[in-house]
């Protein structure tokens, strides 16, 4: 343990990827300060406002100096990282660059263009486990579009869907998510350039150039006006990796209830030590979910964060800023765990027919009450045929016997509507044409 | 005090609008569903699921019946409104037509539809209010692009600003809300029909038509799949009405300060009675922006019980959906609220420039520290220049005498570049040049 | 729905009850704030501060005066409800008494002691409904001590429990909370009086005399120094509440898995028309315990906008204020529906032995896998005991037979041992055990 | 950055305190966990369920054989660490003691009886620190009892008080919630031990009285059931850390601005390299306070989480009990950082006597207005003292002149009782005496 389990050697592995962990390492942060400082020093060579060579200079610093612990101290004095990290590099830097160095711009300038580039990052990496996952879930989809099993609604059995239904939401509404993040990535790269209060001052008339070059140089975009204290877009971004941890934690939910043992319909893939018991040799834990589930659980937490901290004051905020620090990387440290989580459930997960028929049966044809009712209301009005099938379903649930059976002996007449409405063909119909229109439509979307 | 004081007739006017309450007002609640069941019945009839008189029938049954209190009782019962609006309606309809009433629907799919009348509804009153409001701030912000004030940051006298400047940012973040709101209305106003388990299977081949004729009646979109327990959207929705409050936020925090005792920048607008004190007759509260901060207090929390309520299981939830109901529409009251506050502020926000001057010079020419360390560091190098700046300005601090006086006795060469970097001209220049681009960057995306 | 569902004629009866609708009333919160200026007047005629029929005279202002929506226009305008309250009733006093009301206070004043009226009727309503159902659930731990029922960890069948032991974690999680409550009580039952900055500067040296009559008069207790912004207290009242819900929800959330289909060991108490669906005649929702967890999943968010809220400027807030109106009574209304579901289903809760045992029965053993490994370990140690159980183990999962059958075969020579391990007395007996210290302690706490 | 800023090397000392971070490493919590399973052991053999032999080995083990990298690929497979924990321990014991290793226990256990070794020590921490913290504001308070200054509510000037009233306000607050520690630590510092469904069940008669034997090895208590899965008291916990973050975010909502540039009344304390900014010599940010308000923003989301988590289900939780881990230890590492943000502050901050006279002269008398209307209506009636205020108010405002004059000419008669109105005496008289009040109820509460 230590303060969160995101950053743990011990539990990291547990609730993130490798991959993340080393986009959001601190070398990983200096070293995106400096490259920013390199593209600032860049574009300002190129209208002449620093020397040619500064550029070159700073790319071929070495990053031993910048080392985390030893700008710690001065971090902790002066608020913020960039200030020691300004000092160490000048100090570097042969004395007739030095000068120029930094030039124009402020701490938060520096920090912020540097994250958006960890977060270009973590959003790359985002982005393809997603895109395998919904592949992964899209043939599950599928391969079990037909496959019948209870459709269930307020924890109880409802009416009978196929799988492949089921698990074609849960690939809608990732694929949604996907969607969503082309125009979300144009919205957050951005470059960050304004100097002390935003107005890039100091940069006179090429102030527009400087950052036009400045933000090309990174890939980003130029900002409308300083976004230092407006902070909108961080929130959409923590909202998007919120959300898709939602959409996650809603298929855990599912596959908890599922791989529950009453229930028995799935199984996470089997991985030898995976979801063992210290003390009980039977189990098969469902931990893949069950991470999932924890970090959602932080996910609105700390999305709460950023939209708070967006009472930032004037142009440069007391706070607010430092407090997306606590929340944003975190969002992002367990979208990633968690996606990979659902990456490798929805390639391995192990689906039991036999057990979905089972449980589908259990009831005595409770679960076809819905369609019984929905029949026998042409002929007697919604009204008396809920009343008839209320009652009969009393019966079974009293002295047994099938739901059928009793609406029969009620309703001789009827039998062969009744019969009808017992046929699982109709309900697997109806939930494979929704599972291969929504399959479509997902694949479509993340093309 | 109610529960919610939004709800409440003494304090319900303070937070939100009077059109927002009537917007989620009960009746307004069960009118909506009785519009969702009216369509679903013309879907249904025009393929011939129902008797073609259903419709009209639905549509005038007397709204008298639907008395909130009385189906209140058996809301409680049944967990949900719909089972005793459902009761209700059938009875009041001639018995050849109850039978088709509420025909393969489920509760949820009339309650998702209803409020997302609702929320369309909601929707056009915020996005009509943000419109005014950013039109407000734009005239505002040109009027000031050039009026000279103090920069700000971290709390502390920074660079001069504009006052125009300041206004921009609030424009541009608002004006990029707004512009969101396209796209977002496209994802949210969706309607939900897909019965018990979302597969419409008592529709069997007629479905589809159904589906997409409800959605068109109601000038909704046909869903992808049934989103009873995919809440994604819902999620967006509020995340953009918590970010909407966070740029308000934004902007009252600002105010607040502006219109402290001590900095007396600005006053919100005069109304008699508006922001006095029951014991101290000279007071002018900030109302508005304090109502503002109350309001966003709240956002974020409202949001994060949306995002977890995204954990539902299977087919319908238990319990997830009705927490729902506690955020989304507190969140439109809020955002309503808030930008009325805002919308009265942007109009009527008094700017006295002459105390902005006087707290431009208040520090002796501390405030240009910047503009001289950048100016000398061109001739010193960034090092030399820092503490050549840092030591005057600790004389300033210790003995008095202006920041200019100092600096010009320590490096009397540099007299002409000292004196260069204590005009206000190049930061009002520097400034209104951000402001325009930034306001004609606002108006081109409200368009 | 209106905002709130709380405050909603047709929702509220599903989420709270009627009286702590009445103690959040407008009606009872202006007849709590004209309670308090009677008492101030009181304390101070005592003093001879102010005329001594004025506390008379405000004690018969007529509440007709005090009509909420004739109150809203001018609270909307002054940001609070005591200045137009203050104004109102003045004017409706004698002339000669009119200049000695609201002396020495502010408006904060009045509506904090009002509001802790409020609180304190409401908590006696919440300490009332919880000690019924912690009564209510000790006699079921009783009457279920010694009925075995599987245990379950991480969704799995772990080891045999009982279902009194289970209830009995409930009563001590509960009794724990309600042991909190009379400390609780004596640290927010505060009066609140200090005029505009707190000093009761106006009351001069009678300030203190005041302070402590006025206290005594309403049944608070003074405070030590004004709590204008110094909200500590009122986050932790939120914060008891929020657990309280906490509490309620873990139950919940064991009973919605416990009554779900596949598992039938518990159904919620039948009620006609209750837990029934529009479309489903057989459903029988668990309708309580959904509605718990609903509340529960809004209560963390409110508690976080009282901490929130407790950054508050210097003599009194800036908005934060405001914000705790938004969360604290809803934090009322929400534990006290909760607390009414729970304790109907404390006293109704059928349960059903014969499924808890088949349950217990359905894996073939592996639920003794624990009480086997252990056992064994004692004489093969406990790495080769558990590699011994696992072997058997899988063997059960893919070949069928019982753990029982399967270990004995392997270990013919610990036959004996095995069998002991699979007997229900050793777990029953255990749970027991924990089931009447439990039982016995939480008694305890509750007297 | 890492995910968290706290675990971070660069930013770490700037979010919290050395000691912390060693009381929440992996070392640490790997250590005691091994402390715990020695206290079992040795209970364990006190009853002759254990060789003798086996605590002290376990004492034995190489700390270095628990590496937490090494650790972590089967924590990540198991889903908790004790997993690999028990296996790397048990393969470095003695084969005879092996087998009566973690002989049981289970997984939660081992790691809940660890975190609150952990937890312990954090409390101490921070109890010594808020120890400190009070100690030097009560000198402060006392110091500054009769400094007069604005008193300011709702952002603007109000009536005049003392510092020293200010601060003992901040002491109160934090005396209260140190008042409170006691109590908790007894609720929290309690033993988990229960094996896999809490019931002890493998330790059959002996269970209670190794229970107690372990519990009190470690100085801690016995709980009355198992808490694996009820986990109010772990919510209390955050609880009171969230409250304490609140309490020195009030603090330093107050001193961001008395520091601000125009107020001027405090400064933080000097520090070389301390809240200089990387653009502007002259800066001198409260890094202190905005570190404070950073770390309370995310304190209410942090709680929120805790009581998310607390609706576990069953026996063993699935997902909430390992989403604690994302908030707890995050909250006990903030509220160590802003305590030593805050103990620094208390014993240096620097304080202007003089800008709090300029600053309570600024306005021209009408701080006083409440003093004069208070007076006055004694002779005129509140409504026309109010009035007549009001207007000289507003002559003050438009005109100039002091309020004082004003009155005077409209009310000649009334001369001396509006001069009296005017003393600094009587508000600072006042303060004076609830701050000395405020003090010694502080003091008393800490002893």
């Amino acid at each position: 343990m230590s303060f969160s389990p995101l950053d743990s050697d011990l539990l990291g592995p547990l609730f993130t990827t490798e991959c993340m962990r080393e986009v959001f390492s601190e070398r990983r942060f200096l070293a995106s300060m400096l490259r920013v400082e390199e593209a600032l020093a860049r574009a300002q060579a190129g209208v002449g406002l620093v020397h040619p060579d500064l550029p070159g200079a700073i790319a071929n610093i070495d990053m031993q100096l910048l080392e985390p612990a030893a700008l710690a101290l001065q971090t902790r004095l002066a608020g913020v990282p960039a200030i020691p990290f300004v000092k160490v590099v000048q100090s570097a830097l042969p004395p007739e660059l030095a000068g120029g160095f930094h030039y124009g711009a402020t701490t938060q300038d520096i920090v912020d263009t540097a994250a958006v580039l960890q977060f270009r990052a973590a959003i790359d990496l985002i982005e393809a486990d997603l895109r395998t996952t919904i592949v992964a879930l899209l043939r599950l989809a599928e391969k079990h579009c037909e496959t019948p099993c209870v459709g269930r609604t307020a924890s109880q059995h409802a009416a009978p869907i196929t799988f492949g239904y089921k698990v074609a939401g849960w690939c809608v509404a990732l694929a949604d998510q996907l969607s969503l993040l082309g125009p979300l990535k144009r919205r957050v790269q951005v470059a960050s350039l304004g100097g002390p209060v935003g107005t890039s001052a100091a940069m006179g008339e090429k102030a527009d150039a400087v950052l036009a070059a400045f933000s090309a140089d990174l890939g980003l975009t130029a900002p409308a006006i300083a976004w230092h204290t407006h902070r909108g877009r961080i929130a959409e971004l923590g909202s998007w990796l919120a959300i898709l941890l939602g959409c996650l934690a809603k298929m855990a939910t599912d596959i908890v209830h599922l791989a529950s043992t009453e229930v028995g319909e799935v199984s996470e893939p089997e991985a030898p030590g995976r979801g063992g018991s210290s003390a009980m040799p039977h189990k098969r834990n469902p931990i893949g979910s069950m991470i999932i589930l924890s970090q959602h659980m932080a996910a609105g937490a700390h999305l709460s964060v950023l939209v708070t901290a967006m009472a930032s004051a004037h142009e440069r905020p007391v706070g607010a800023w430092h407090s997306e620090w606590m929340a944003l990387p975190s969002l992002f440290g367990l979208a990633a765990g968690a996606l990979h989580e659902a990456s490798i459930l929805s390639e391995g997960i192990e689906v039991r027919e036999d057990r979905m028929m089972r449980n589908l049966q259990m009831t005595d044809g409770l679960i076809f009450s819905d369609a019984a009712m929905v029949r026998l209301a042409q002929h007697l009005g919604r009204a008396e045929a809920y009343a008839v099938v209320e009652g009969a379903v009393a019966q079974v649930l009293s002295v047994g016997g099938t739901l059928q059976g009793h609406l029969i002996e009620r309703l001789p007449a009827y039998r062969d509507t009744i019969a009808f409405a017992f046929e699982y063909g109709l309900a697997v119909q109806a939930s494979a044409a929704r599972c291969r229109a929504a399959v479509q439509h997902a694949r479509r979307q993340i093309e």
